[in-house]
């Protein structure tokens, strides 16, 4: 599934409730969750902790939708199939 | 771009740092660049915050290239075009 095919699909399934939530409250959840996948990857079920990232990515894309941001659009922007700092893949910044 | 396609793109790029930085120590990026994320939401910079919304996503495919876990495989098993509780489109959920 295309990126902002996914955007849609939690648009379609939650826009109305993110929208009532709101920013702030809306990327708090998205902390909350980063926080339960770093608590999984301390443990060693593998399900549980596709499921954490699976939430991860479900709150950045509703985040997203609050702000009409376009996830898939600025990831590319960003990430054209190159490193946006040294502009090589792979990518060889001596940092 | 579908979101394992984006996911072997970081991974084309970045696999051979995040790999040696290891889970925990790209975990840590990932909260770094929530943060950041948090920070340009405070603020009018459209641009800034596409970027940090770029490189959270960017950060959790890394992060889950580390772990050979597939992102899309994790999230559409998660949200099958339904609410993972109620089981509906809209989600209905009273909580």
């Amino acid at each position: 599934m295309e990126i902002h095919e996914f955007q849609e699909m939690m648009k379609r399934i939650y826009f109305k409730r993110d929208s009532e939530r709101g920013v702030n409250g809306t990327f708090n959840w998205l902390v909350d969750e980063v926080a339960e996948l770093g608590e999984e990857l301390k443990g060693v079920d593998r399900l549980a902790t596709e499921k954490e990232f699976a939430d991860v990515i479900a709150w950045l894309a509703s985040l997203a939708n609050i702000l009409g941001i376009d996830l898939e659009k600025a990831a590319l922007a960003k990430y054209p199939n190159k490193c946006p700092k040294c502009k090589s893949s792979p990518c060889i910044c001596t940092f």
